[in-house]
Parts: structure tokens; sequence; C-alpha cells
């Protein structure tokens, strides 16, 4: 495994660096990590790598990696760059050969999504984006069960993503996370619906099966002199008649990462916290609740994906990291599978790929533009 | 106390009677509790009331009960009949110079509110109307805090009001609540929307001391043959800039009441949960989260009407009945101010009223008219 | 219905006064409320009563009502007096023929009790003890499983009720409820294991039906210059094998009324909370955890007695005074019964009697004992 | 790093290992994973070793690792053998010159573990025993919270390990974790009170800084045939007069891992559970309760400690293998300190070590005498 971006001070770097590393299948050997090409080697040191092998930027590390004999080489790359670069960056290294895990958003906009569709078809190499919140085996459970008809045709959605922590300018006192996240240069056209509402967009779609076919959006910048919205309020028209509410939000005071989703179906209906990710609760008609807990034989029985991604006993909680580990399993399955020309189990190729990259470019530009005439229906 | 409606069988008749009786200050005298002589004589029975008392319609009620002394006359009168007949009743109560208390919804449409609004200035009655959430404590000290300027500016309120009983068409199986809840004839223009969207709406406006100003509804009717919405999802605009999002179902399975609210300002954010109404969820910037429990000193130095409103020592859990029963103290405790004719305690005159009831048809009136147009702003 | 005590100011009177008000069936006509005749008129005023009926002292009140015709004549009395009253007051009532509701503790030591269980027999009477726990509906539901088997043999219960409220020597100012409840005169040879332990054990042994064996229990009390404990520990063995834990406490500070227990069995265990009383959680081997809920169906189905202790549907939420007026309500229909010599409804049998009450006593006795040993096995 | 124990099938080796790997500073490069040569040499491969560096004994391992140039021997090595095997390990290795990071029970009794204190001393190398809960951020808060007097005197300390496992006979049925937890010859004097009850005194003792002094406990066998107890409930007391419970037991039905603890003091009181690990309940007296969430600056600032036991923000919650692996960040931070020659970071020395492994053989030795004498205080 390759790594560009993810230098010091970056968040998300390390967290792939983490999760990668968790079961002991995957190993760092290469990186472009910063611009700064002192701050590279400072992190490839940090993280035991062969000095030659980290790079000052992702140009140079195609050439150099391809000069390895294949056995040397990294066999795939994970992209934690600034959002503008994971277009490039994933074009560069798939063409050249290389699979990919890239971090979301996957791109600026539609017009790059859909042109690295077709990069990744023409390279027929692995291409996995980080919507990590799929990881959960909780969720996995969730879509089964959909999947199994538990919950009978889907009537309602509703999904939410509240944060608090952009309530104050924090960008204006340069705190890094917040300025990237708040420039539209490295954010694209959205700033709240774009780094987080997208995701719930995603888990909506990726529990129920369904697609997004209308959002009628009201965005607003509630901080002032902020250039992208910080909160966003959704009304959602799915296929097969369903409706939904989305709502995200980055100044909602006290809401820390508070992603949850309850999906209602005309037998049944589930609800699901990623702050308490470990439970799935589950109602069906004149019956008590069901509190559904990882771990439990009864769980892995029903679900052969929440099983295989569940590392610790039931009590054991396991939280944020190994979802996002669960992740890099199954991408490194397959792509193991692939060079091994084994077919790779299927439960293995449960993992985001290009589709849903342009299922989240989709959304966004629906929303921007749904909400720029004043919350109108806007096709997704 | 006179009574009209709330014959055998009948669910919110019996309410308000357990909570007018609660105190201890309020006797049932006289009622006209059902169309059926026979009922109503069986219900005054069984209220202990004077058989001659027990009458067979609101207008002989009216009619007798002005010829008693104006001593023994009943003082005030809850009208719990269907909602159709709110309008005529109260209309009739107040102009023969009873003070009424009326369930919601006060009438059918906006004009019957209108016309109340001038009956009751003219007859210089008091006029109750049962909006029953205001009177929960905690929502008490969620208003207060809010008055005091502890959430700074308000940004956005996220209102629910699940429930998943109408899930089956169990009016067409005879089921008396939903018969009426379902008949436009009996319910007016909206279905669950008028019956609970309405208590959200009323419950965001009374804590935020907001005002909604524009709706963009997206109501549905998820079983087949029902003539009313059992669903429906809203944008929300209030007054000051702030923005909102409201969402009401009766068909969402597993949910059984679950009105909750979350009101988030600039400088801290509040969230209370009618299904455990004695707990309020308050965060700050920067600080842990508080949970404020009914019941404590701290509670009372921070809200006299919160404090006004609790009947038990903290850890002594009340609801549903006491926050019911609250609205009928302050009513009667302003009814009783009135006819000895001195000044009302200012906390006793937070109960709702006629200006409460043109709000809620206001409400009714803009959401299915958003979503007759295909989920447009609509000016509430 | 006729009240000893309860005069202005006194805490349960007034509970007792709301709860057996609730359900409309039982009217309060007179009372000895206070030594104080002034403050007795006084509270008979307020209670709407008689003012001929307002007694000074209890042997007034039997000698007078006892003149009255028999139709007129409270049919039974409720003692809210303070606990070294209970006794003889409920003697003399008994004695003259009333039917008794005794506030706990029944008595001051076990052989009151013992002496008052003869005069319960010899009486003929019906004697209710308002252990009020019990009344709440999955407290039933919980006892009811267990009657069904659904527990298999029981293997242990861990039974709490921590308090906080006399952390600090709160009765030294003058605070009327912890005065007395510190007083060995007036509350017996226990402070926080009479007030609040009795209630745990009586809890334990109401839903396993189980008896409480033998006790080793180390007393403490935390607040220095205070004569009767504070705080306890227990350990338990019940009959049939069955091993528990019970502690309580008056200076755990933020615990509020937290009575709550846990019982395990051998094929499932059951959960639950005193302050949120709507909901049992019951576990079984290798399924879903199960939440029943208050007002469902599948409640009604499982145990009629939860049922009938139900005013109100799912979701609206039930507390502390309606499952005090369920004792009420099962003692008054078996009153009701006996005066128009019917057989009462066997679920109206469903309230704490005499032998609630020198278990009560027994428990007292044991734990006062066990602990000064320094804790050694006593038996119960 | 090294590894003994931890073969295919173990379940706390490969925790070790993804603890250890967490962070990136550590890497394993040896180990005699398996009595079985097949099995220890298949784990080598698996996790990338150097297969003449996966032994079949830890005596050949020490050998042979000692002929390695200084700079190529493992640093440390890691004891996840079955508990009998802990002591002769540790010294084994101690011994040699090699830091040991021992799973625990340390040992299989008092003398050994009072033994291995002397083999550590006059070792000088680095002894770290893997009670695991310590390492959770939100528990270190706990402690330094205590520490800061927030507290005040400590009264009372209720303290639980409850799981529901072993409710049926499955060491009968060969599950491996079952098997050797149930038998005496490989788990030491004690079943549940040695596998959990330890956890739970350790918690207690670490978050306190008390240490328990007595101990009156009834352990009990519930499921026949099984040759330990299962459960146990326990009367503790501490020194400066705090008193105690403790309860632990694998047969109750629902209860996975549901490790917990309230700790109340003269001025306030904390609650944690580790099923829930983000989340410290914090009480003072006449004031909302207080959520303090792991993540936020406001921890940070009150606890350094937990602070650097963070990896993710808040709402991105942490688990199980986090508090596991800040064992780990600690230990390998004081062994590197150490090899450094530096002094270590005060922060990095917070990890168990010797003195808390003989606490733990001195509370089974109590515990065991106590239950064995029918439940009478033992000095611990």
């Amino acid at each position: 495994m390759g790594m560009v971006g993810g230098g010091p001070g970056a968040f998300i770097g390390e967290v792939h660096r983490k999760a990668a590393r968790m079961d002991g299948g995957v190993e760092l050997v290469a990186g472009a990590f910063d611009i700064s090409p002192r701050k590279s080697k400072q992190m490839g040191r940090e993280q035991g790598i062969d000095s030659r092998r980290a790079y000052t930027d992702y140009e140079t590390m195609i050439e150099r990696e391809l000069r390895l004999p294949e056995s040397e080489r990294v066999d795939f790359v994970s992209i934690t760059a600034p959002n503008n670069w994971h277009f490039p960056m994933a074009k560069a290294f798939l063409e050249a050969g290389f699979h990919v895990m890239c971090e979301k958003p996957m791109t600026m906009d539609v017009r790059e999504a859909l042109a690295l569709e077709k990069v990744v078809k023409r390279s027929r190499k692995i291409f996995g984006l980080m919507h990590n919140y799929p990881g959960y085996p909780m969720v996995k459970l969730a879509r089964d069960m959909v999947r199994q008809g538990d919950l009978g045709k889907i009537l309602k959605i509703v999904v939410q993503y509240p944060q608090g922590w952009l309530i104050r300018p924090i960008e204006r006192q340069g705190q890094q996370q917040a300025s990237w996240r708040t420039d539209p240069k490295q954010s694209g056209a959205a700033g709240c619906m774009g780094d987080i509402g997208t995701h719930a967009c995603h888990l909506a779609e990726y529990i129920s099966g369904l697609k997004t076919q209308q959002v009628c959006a009201d965005l607003t910048t509630f901080v002032k002199g902020r250039r992208l919205d910080d909160d966003g309020n959704c009304l959602l028209r799915f296929n097969r008649g369903a409706k939904g509410i989305l709502h995200a939000s980055q100044v909602s005071i006290g809401e820390e990462n508070n992603l949850a989703i309850w999906v209602y179906g005309e037998d049944a209906s589930i609800e699901w916290h990623q702050e308490h990710p470990n439970y799935l609760y589950v109602n069906r008609i004149d019956a008590p609740q069901e509190v559904w807990k990882r771990g439990n034989d009864y769980v892995a029985a029903k679900s052969p994906a929440a099983d295989r991604a569940t590392r610790l006993p039931f009590g054991h909680p396991e939280a944020f990291l190994e979802a996002f580990a669960n992740n890099y399993c199954n991408f490194a399955d397959t792509v193991r599978a692939r060079m091994e020309r084994k077919k790779a189990d299927p439960l293995a190729l449960d993992f985001p790929g290009v589709a849903d990259g342009i299922r989240g470019m989709r959304f966004i530009r629906a929303v921007v533009s749904s909400s720029g005439k004043g919350a109108k229906w806007v096709r997704m």
C-alpha cells in the first residue's frame, strides 16, 4: 500500500493508516505524504518507510514505483489529499495500473465523477471510495434486513447528520479542518451538504436499496462571512414511492457526529445511530421493540456481512476505526483476489466505489441547485 | 365544570376529567356527554352527577344551566366532542356567558377560527385550548431558557411527531379513534398534520417564541383508500431568519407518541422528548452536556413556571396526565380570579387560547396548500 | 374515604388524595388531617369537606363517624400520619369497623406488625398497605412473566434504591421530610433501609415470588451526627437457591429515586427502572433484547394485571401517581365488592396488605441485626 | 515486539496484536504462538514474520533471540498464553533481559505474584499487566476528577461486571474460551471472580485511589457440574471509610460485558459504563447532571491523560481496541524511553504493572476465602 496525502497534522490520512493496518494484512511501504519534501520524509520516517519511497509528489511516486519490480511495487494507493486533488490523482494512478482507495468526496463535481468512471472502467483496476459508515456491522445488518424483506415496502426514511463544531468562524483562526471545508476551491459547490450531507444520502441508499430521485433543499450559511452552506434541510423522494427527510448541520451546538437513520417500512422499521453503533433497533407491528446487539450469533445468522465485519465479541464495543477498517478489509481482499487471479468472496465486494461517488456528486449538484432556486424540486 | 362530549368509550373526554380532577379544586357537576340520552345519563351516573344535569345535547345544557342560580351553575365547560362540533359549541357557550376549555383542534378551518376569535373578544369570557404539551414543566423550562437568552439567537428547529398506529387501515374495522381521524368531515382538511403536526408546530413556537412564516410541505397518504394524509414532511422558515424541519407520521411502525424537539441557538441548544418528559438536555459550546431533571431547586430557580407545574419531588416521575392537568390548573385559576374579580397570577395565564387555535388552522391550511402545489413555499 | 394525617405541607398525604381521586370513584368526605385543629379545618376546607367532618384527632373521628348513618359514614380510612402512629390508628379504625389503607411502614417493629395481623384477621376488614411500586403496570408484567415461567428458575436478583437528597444534614435545618426520617422515635430502628430499603426488598419479592431468607448487611451513617443509617449494602439469599444484592442510599449524590431491579433466571432476565417506568427490558438466550412498552396489546395479552393498571395509550407516559392510584383502585374495588357482598375481581386483590407489612418489619430487623454484628448472616 | 501465545483461534492474542499495531510504532517480529510447531509457523506466516523467528516454545525463543544482535532482538514480549504459564514465562523473559507485557491474570496465586514482584525488581526491566479498562480515556478522566478533589471524600463505590455467556455448560461442548475459564488448573482458585471480578476491583481502585481492605463474598456456581464459581456478590470496605459493593456474573442472561462503576463522594459522583465508554456522567449537588464526552477540549483541559489516550475527534466513537492500545502506547513509550536512556513522559507511566497483579491475586484469595467461610469478612 502507498499513500498520497496524510502528512503531519492531517486527520483523515492517519485514520486511513490505522484502519489499513488494523488486521495486519496491509503494509504501508511508500507515500507522497506532503507537498513539503521535508514533511513527506518526516512522515515516511515515522511510518518506518524506506526513505527512497517517501516521495514529494504523486507524479514522481508513480514514476518511481513503476520502475520497481512488480513484486515490490505498491499494490494499491490510498488518496487522502485535499478534495480538489482526488480526481487527477485517482486518474493518474489508475491509468498507471494501480488500484486506488480514494477518500471521499470522489471528485469536485459530476463531470469529473463521470470522467473518473470511464477511467476506472478502462483501467480495469479496482477503485474503492471511502464512505466509511457502511463499514459498520449493524449498518450491514440493517441493509440485509431490508434485502430479506423484513421491512416490507419502504415508506419513509429520516436521515440526519448534525454537527456543531463550526458554530464559530474558526476557519478565520486558521483551524485547518475548518479552513478547507469552508473554501469552495477545495470543497466544491457545497460545504455542510458536501462534507456530511453526502454521507447521510449514501447511508440512506445503502441501507434501503432505494435511489433518491428528487430533492427539495433549503441550505443556509448561518455564520456570517462563510462562503459555503453550514446547514441544510431537504425533502426527499425516492423511487418506489418512498418519501424522506435529510438534514445536516455544522452549526448545531451539542451535536458531535450524530449521523442517524430511521427507515420505516410497511411491516417493520429500523433505527441506527452512528454514535452508538453497536445497536440496531427493530420495530415490528404489535411486538416489543428488538435491540439487536453486534457480535451475537443471531446477528451472524441474519447477516453474514455483519458477521464478517465483526472483530470482537459482544459487549466489547467496536467503533469508528473498525468500520473504516472494514472497508479496507473488503477492498484489500478484492485486490488480493484479483492479484491472485481468484474470484473474490462476494462479501468482499461490499465496499463503496465509483458509482457511489457519482451519486454523491449528483446529490451535491441537486441540493445546491434546488436551494438556489428557493427550494424547488430538482431531479437527482 | 361541565363537559360536552366524553361519553362512554371516548378517550380524550376521560383524560380531561382525570386532569381537571387531579388537584381537587374542580368538580364536574354537569354534562352533555353523548348524543345518546341513555349513554349521557350513564356517564353522568358514573361521574356521580345529579341526573337532572346529565343532558342530551349542548343547547339544552345551556338553557337549563342558565336557569340555575349563578352560584350553582357550571363556571366553565370543557368541549371534547368531535372536531366539527368545537366551533358551534364553543360559540354557543361563550355567548351564553360560560368560560370554555376546548379540546384541539379549535375549529375546522381558518374562517371558523377567526370567527371564534371575535366571539371570544365580544364575550369577554376566558377561552382555553387544550394543547397539552406546553403543560409539561420541562417545556416551560425550555421556553424560559430561550426567553432568558441562554440560547442566543435561534438558528434552527427540528421538531418531529411520529406515530405508527395507523399503519393498517383500522378505520375500516371500526376502530373509533381511527375512524374520525381519517374522515375529512370530522377532521378537516388534514389528517396526520391536523391531528399531530399542529402539536409539533405549536410546541416549536411555544418554546422558541418564533412564528412559522412559510412552509414547504410534502404530505402523503400511504395507506390505500385513506382519505387524508397519514404522513408529512415540511421545511419551515421562521421569523428572524430561523430555519426548521417538521415531520409527523401515523404510519411509522414502532413510533408511539414520539413528539420531540431540538432548538439550536447561537450560544446553546436544547432537546426534549415527550416520552421522557422529565428531562431537558442543554448543550453549550465546549462544555459537558447538561441534563436538567424535573423537580430540582435549580429548575425552580430558572423557571418559576416549571416549578408551578410540578407536583412531585425529583425522581418520582410525572407524565402526560400531569401536563394536561397543568393546563387545567392555570385555566381554572384564571377563571377563579376572574370570578373573584382579582388579578390572576401572571403564571396562571400560561395556557393556550384562541390565538394558538388560529395558528393551528393556519398551519393546516398552509401545509395542505403547499403539498397540493407539489411542495411549494406557502406563507402561513 | 376518610384520611388521617396529610395536613398542610405534608407530602405523602397529598399524593394519597390525588391518587384516590384519580379515577373518580372515591370521594374524600372526612379527615383528621392535623393535630392542630386550625390546620385540620383548613385542609378540610381546601378539600371541600363538610366542616363538621374535619376532625382534630382520630379518636374523635372514629366516634363521630360511627354516629352517622352507615350510608354516610366513610367506608375506609387512609392513614398517612407519622410512622409511629400507623399501628395504633390502624388498629383503632379496624376495630371500629372501618377498612384501612395505611401508608408504609406499616408499624414500628415486628411485634406491632404481628399484633396488627391479628387485629386485621379478627376485624375481617380489608387492610391495604401503600407499597406503591407494585402499582406500576410494567412491574405487574414482570411478575406475570416470572409466574408464567418465562425466566425459568431464578438465579439472581439485583435490586437498588439509591437517593442523594440527605447528603447534607438538612434535618438540622428543619427540613420536615428529613427530620422525621432521621429520628429513631418516628422512623424506627432503620433510616435509609427502613424508608427505601424495604421498598427494594418488597419489589424483589413481589416480582420474583421468592422470599428473602437471609441477609448479610453493612449499614453506614455517613453524615456525622445523624442517628440512623443513611446507606446500606446487603447480600441476600432467597429460597430455592437464588442469590441477591440489595443496596440503598440517601447520600448518593445525583441519584434521585433510582429504584431499579434486575432478575436473572435460567432462561431469561428482566430489568426495570422506576424513573423510566413505562419500559420493561427482557433478555432471552441468543436473541435480541426486547423492550416491552406499556399500553400495547402485546402487554395486555401477556398480563391482564398490567392492562388493568393502564389508563393511557402507549407513548402517552404514565408515572408515579398512576402507580399509586392503581393500588387505590384495586383496594377500593375490593372494598366495594365487600360492601356489595360480591366476589371481588381476582385482579382487584392485587394490592399489598398486612403480610407485606410484616415482611418489611422483618427485613428491617434483620438488616439492623446483621449490620450490628458486623455483617453476619441473619435469618429473616 | 515478540509474542508468546496467540496461536490460531486464540482470542486475546489477536487483540494484543491489533492493539500493539494500532499506532504504527510497534512491530511484531518474533513469537512462540502455539505449542504446535505447525500452528506457530502458520501464525508467523500470517503475521509476516521471518519463519526463523516463529518458535515452538518460549525457552527456544529466549535462547535464539539472545543470539541475535541487540538491535534486531525483540525489545519486549507479550505473554498471552494460558494463565498457568504467565508466571514462568514472565519470569524467564524478565530474567533474560526482556521487557514484558503480560495478559492478566498475572499469576495463579499470591505466592507467585510476590515472587514475580521480586523478579521484576531484580531484573530492572519494565513489566506491564494488561488490565485494559483503565486504558479508556473516560476512566482516566474519572480518576483525574477524583485526584483533583471534585468528588470530595469518597463514601461509596458500586462496581459490577455481569456477563451471561456461561449460562449453559458450553465448556462441555468444547467451547475453548469456556473450557479454560472453568478449569481450576488453568484459571486458578476462582472462575468468574478471577476472570472478571478482578477487573471490577481493579477499576474501582484505579479510579478512586482507594484500596479494598476487606471483602465479604458470596460466590456461587449456578451451572451444575461446573468446578469454579460463575457468579459472585461482595460487600467491600475500602480504606478511609469508604464502603462498596462488587458483583460479577457469567450467568446473567442478557448481560454482555457490562462492566460499570458508580463512585459517590461527599461533593459529587461519577458513573461510567464500559459498553458506552465515550461518556462519563458527573453529578454535583443541586445542579444538572453533566455528561462529559470524549474528545472535547474541556476533557483535555481537565485530564491530559484522557487527552493523550484519545485518537479520534468527539462523536467519532472509540472503543475497546483503542483502550487496549492505550496500554500498549504507554508501555511502549516507557520501554522506548528506557532504551533511549531518557526519562519517560510521566503520563506514559500510566499502565498497570506488577503491583496491580498482586492486588488481583489478593482479591481472588480473599473472596474465595470469605465465601468458603460462608461470607465472613476477610482482609485483603
